[in-house]
């Protein structure tokens, strides 16, 4: 249904990125550093070698579907749905049907590659497809029609479209004229709109809320407030405008924060030059454009529509006999769950899945070189389909770097102490050892509208592995009529903390849920174990001490044993271990999840956004391995019923002992927002871990060298260079 | 009671860290780089400007004591007890005893300093003194016994005599014989030995346990099980013996962790030289030794024998008006617990108090250029007194240096989103903003016998205070006479996993307890606010939403109010605030305390190590500010029973509204060992953060400047420059 015009501004959408980026497609499909042979090559982390897109082959299973593999499954699907062709179906994402799991472990490069497939999530006439595409055969190997509730991931289009409609509709502006607000600096917003039972069902809708840009580029900090329409995305009409009257819109001073046009002084001495350097190169090294070898690592790394960044297959080497030894599968965020805390008209249907209903990879804009990532950074594309079907890159979509933060990898300094009959001092030496951490972080940022979400994957030599969340940008904000706290008073209807003059800072949590398919020492004979720390009080009499804690182990048999809710007074250590791989003592082979940035939704869970947010009902879950469910808030998220969550696959409560088994786990902010937050966020973060528990025989990096002076490099100022 | 030549001995155990400091005290005597004039002069950070400790002068009202002001209370001690000169006395600790506070805020640049005080933790024929000796008039100004239980921290010294007096008792070294173990190899380590009710009452003792060197430096790797000698330290005797019986000790090899001895192959690949460099030099100023300026920050740090790094007077330049705004008065890890999990008669009493008990100054050996920090970093020596009252320099005890590890400040990304009417792709521009974070740590690492802890005050110029402790070093383990878990099956006395031949690693808490004297804008007029989120429902028929959460504020009136345990289920932030400075939106200026690292202490209340290590029982306290309560723990700590401790003094219930408020906050660890933490334990890390809120009116670095290319060094790798 969409008009033939979109498919052109959605080019052109995509195409001003690559204009802006740093490293544009077209200059490099001419630029010829290593020309499409079709040949493996191995790409060392020198920026300026570069795929070749146009000729990119994939080399690896897992390798995402290439330029020319999307232009064929387009040509595919053309034949099977000509209204592919003329519009009146719509891809909405397009990916890699990665091939079972059992072929891609067995595997070895130089082998053919298995079968390679697309996923493609489409619609047509109102209908959600999920399509197969073979593209060996060529030929669609299944098209089902509505598996479950909700429609597939929003494109760009739709936002576009759902802009215009609403823009189309002269009560609507009428209304945004009523505010004084001329049509040339206004915004107008598609928002999701969630799932809020049967009325809103058999059609897909987006609400369209308002801004205006007047004077500033942040448009987010000055909300037209009162005032949305509800946009039928299949009628292309406005179904609903509600109004509920004029709110002041904030002002636009203090809200630039584009470094060119920035005049705000800044009290604060200059901080000199500051860099991460490695004058010999990074030690890393990336194979066919997605293979990274680093230390005792291998993993492959790459961009995707939904997820953004998916690791896959992370093996680290034996610190005894160097073999490489699988460690996770795959790990990925699979959703994000982001409600508001304001029940109004206006703010209730706020609860966002981002990844699911827009995606992370298209939002995830060209990593800024030097600042949102360090000067050694390697940068690697995104590869997407258009909702016509044609590619698009996403250049400097990843980014690779090796971190050194001063930090520590272990220590230890020892003055032996004496004897009385052996005096130390003449005849022992004080010790003192310490070697420093340097990790390597794969990055991606994304952009999903306002907010800014960094995502790190951390890789330590010592096998740990962090996942760390960075969110940024800008508050989804609520204009008030209030400019000081003291006329707010004790207000019933009061969202959030006033952050500026009108402008509310409306309370919400985030959710970010990984996927974290462990494969510990191969995919088979992993268990999940829960390590209690059990008070135990002491006989009377037995010991001067009345209580100690006592670990004791529990394996959980069913999914509903893993459905974890995180206690500081009933603590468990989280290991996943390979019963049938002992160590030299005994000890199964295991990793620990470390939990961290704990919050809890504490919203009802018969609330309608609590159901489809139900992955976030328990911290940690453990699943057992299901192709099918990789996206814990569902395959088709837009206007879901939450009848396709992790909290719905968890509770059939499968075995999970001695299995191949998935590890859930969500990271939670509260956020209360403050003054500091506007105009722009400064960055707050939050990291788990997964860490290696009698995974080594010993600590495998006892052996590793510290600095010396005589291999650091000698700098310059560059001024004076 | 002391005989002589144990003074020696100490003399001799300092001077053996002088030796092997890069930095040696006597050299630098004769250096003259900065010969002491007594003017007062600004330190860059050059590494080679050193201060001279032997003519250095205080220049600040909390100034550490000098060598010079240490020798002179030594002299008026002498006057007052002669027996510190005859050894029947021992000085414990000394330190500043800080003036008043108002003196110190009201002090500026210029003025004469207030009177110089310190403040001696002695001992004398068995009895404990806190003696305040005033400089500037030569006296003691108060001498007070016993005031609590308890005895000062104890010295190098007492460690010496106890190992000492254990090795003379003849039926002891028959025990250690027996275990075939040479004397020559044998490591006798004096313990804290808790107290466990009135039979240990009125005198000192120590717990003497033993290990073997026997071909490895890491003796801690190699206990000899089953055997303690209780040492009388008054009475110099062994007051009793416990052998339990022969445990086979564990094995060397393996044990080994220094670089120039190791032998065992690393399977990883190279990581290339890596380095933070700042060509043009860091940005901060150590002006007078102790006064660090950089970006927005002015804060005092200095070297604590008992704390080990002290920070005050913390303040940061307001965003707007550019005036230096108090933040912190004073911060600084005030105690530490650490309760092992084992009620056995061998192992019951290890429940540490590590900052009262034996000071994590003396402790703090020289940084480890390099390694422990980065290339970039400028080094403070701490300045302590020995037991006989003479003057000890620990060189490069704390650094400072600037932290930039490739994080982001904040960002965004924008595609202004297009009306139907306005194409946006002609007209608007995508933007990609992105700052570097770029932090100033100062950094102290002590290693308290087998354990190493690293302390970072990190300072970020958007105003938030990051602290993190990072673990480091050797476990304390058990000798066990199994060498693999199928021999262990069910053992009821199980204190801990298996983690090597003979060896458990016995599970144990690190509860780490910081004194936060937060001064929001002055010292008065502070007051903790509750920040509740508190889930409501929404009335049926209302809202399609059923729940959200709001916020409510709760303001503490007394201490009571503020003994907060933490729930993920409960949830609040915690702000200080100053209700008398309001912001231009009329919120009071605050900072929240962000948790991190949380674990709980489960030890019953009444049991003797809990009642000692009470200041655990809640994450967060408040406290009316009393210049006395600065160790969570008590001032006399050694054999304490408990009776001065944060859980006395905030039982008192104080009000705390609008006042002068410290805040405590403990970072916790559950540990359960496991094979990578053999033979010495990768670092593990926790943070707490004190984060702006509604303290500054806006974003403060919303105008701080990209890293651009141009200014970055030009490096060459050392060996070919």
């Amino acid at each position: 249904m969409a008009e033939p015009s979109l498919a052109r501004l959605s080019a052109l959408f995509f195409g001003f990125l690559l204009l802006l980026a740093t490293y544009s497609w077209v200059p490099r499909l001419h630029s010829g550093l290593l020309s499409g042979t079709g040949v493996q090559k191995t790409l060392g982390p020198d920026p300026k070698l570069r795929v070749d897109h146009s000729s990119a082959k994939p080399h690896h299973p897992l390798d995402p579907l290439t330029v020319q593999e999307i232009e064929r499954v387009r040509t595919i699907l053309l034949d099977h749905e000509p209204g592919f062709g003329s519009g009146s179906a719509t891809i909405h994402s397009m990916a890699l049907d990665e091939p079972d799991k059992t072929l891609v472990v067995k595997w070895k490069k130089g082998n053919r590659l298995p079968s390679r497939r697309a996923e493609v999530l489409a619609l047509s006439v109102g209908q959600s497809h999920v399509i197969v595409v073979d593209l060996d055969s060529g030929r669609v190997v299944s098209d089902v029609v509505n598996p479950t509730s909700g429609y597939p991931i929003l494109t760009m289009d739709d936002l576009i479209v759902a802009s215009q409609v609403a823009l189309k509709s002269i009560e609507f502006n009428r209304s945004v004229e009523a505010r004084g607000v001329k049509l040339s600096d206004l915004v107008a917003l598609p928002t999701f709109t969630g799932w809020f039972g049967p009325e809103e069902e058999g059609r897909r809708i987006l609400k369209v809320q308002c801004f205006t840009s007047q004077d500033t580029p942040n448009y987010f900090m000055r909300p037209i407030e009162g005032l949305y329409a509800t946009v039928d995305m299949d009628k292309l009409e406005v179904i609903k405008i509600v109004d509920k009257g004029m709110v002041p819109i904030p002002k636009a001073a203090g809200t630039e924060y584009r470094y060119n046009v920035q005049n705000k002084p800044v009290h604060m001495d200059r901080i000199n030059p500051i860099s991460i350097e490695q004058p010999e190169g990074p030690s890393f090294l990336v194979e066919d454009g997605h293979l990274v070898k680093w230390a005792n690592w291998v993993f492959h790394v790459k961009a995707d529509h939904r997820a953004g960044i998916i690791i896959s297959q992370a093996t680290v080497r034996d610190s005894e006999t160097g073999e490489p030894r699988s460690v996770m599968y795959k790990g990925f965020p699979s959703e994000l769950f982001v409600p508001y805390m304001d029940p109004g008209e206006l703010w209730y249907y706020k609860s966002y899945l981002d990844a699911g209903e827009i995606g992370l990879g298209p939002a995830a804009m060209p990593l800024v070189p030097l600042n949102d990532c360090p000067r050694n950074a390697y940068y690697i594309d995104g590869v997407f389909a258009l909702p016509d079907g044609k590619a698009i890159v996403q250049p400097n979509m990843i980014c690779l770097f090796e971190r050194y933060a001063g930090d520590v990898s272990w220590r230890h300094s020892e003055i032996l102490i004496p004897n009385a009959d052996v005096c130390p001092f003449t005849t022992r030496k004080q010790i003192r050892e310490s070697r420093p951490k340097v990790t390597l972080v794969a990055r991606m940022a994304t952009s999903v509208g306002n907010y800014d979400y960094t995502f790190d994957w951390e890789f330590q030599s010592d096998g740990l592995i962090r996942v760390t969340v960075a969110a940024s940008g800008m508050l989804m904000v609520k204009g008030t009529p209030y400019e000081n706290v003291d006329d707010l008073g004790d207000k019933e209807d009061d969202s959030g903390p006033l952050i500026s003059e009108n402008v509310i800072g409306v309370v919400h949590d985030h959710f970010i849920t990984f996927h974290l398919d462990m494969d510990i020492d191969g995919p088979m004979n992993n268990s999940f174990v829960k390590v209690h720390l059990e008070k135990q009080r002491v006989q009377s009499g037995k010991s001067p001490r009345k209580s100690y804690l006592k670990v004791k182990k529990y394996v959980a048999k069913t999914e509903k044993d893993a459905q974890i809710k995180l206690s500081l007074y009933d603590p468990y250590e989280f290991h996943i271990v390979n019963p049938n791989r002992k160590s030299r003592l005994g000890n199964p082979a295991g990793y620990r999840i470390i939990p961290g940035g704990n919050a809890v939704s504490l919203l009802d869970h018969d609330d309608p956004p609590q159901i489809r947010g139900a992955f976030s009902n328990n911290q940690i879950w453990v699943t057992r391995y299901n192709r099918s469910e990789q996206f814990a808030g569902g395959v088709l998220v837009y206007q879901s019923h939450g009848d396709d969550t992790l909290q719905v696959w968890s509770d059939r409560d499968r075995s999970i002992e001695n299995n191949d088994i998935v590890l859930w786990y969500t990271l939670g902010f509260h956020h209360i927002p403050c003054q500091e937050d506007y105009p722009v966020m400064p960055t707050v973060a939050a990291s788990f871990e997964l860490k290696p528990a009698n995974f080594f025989e010993s600590n495998p990096v006892i052996g590793v060298a510290p600095i010396f002076e005589k291999d650091l490099p000698v700098c310059r100022p560059f001024a004076s260079s």
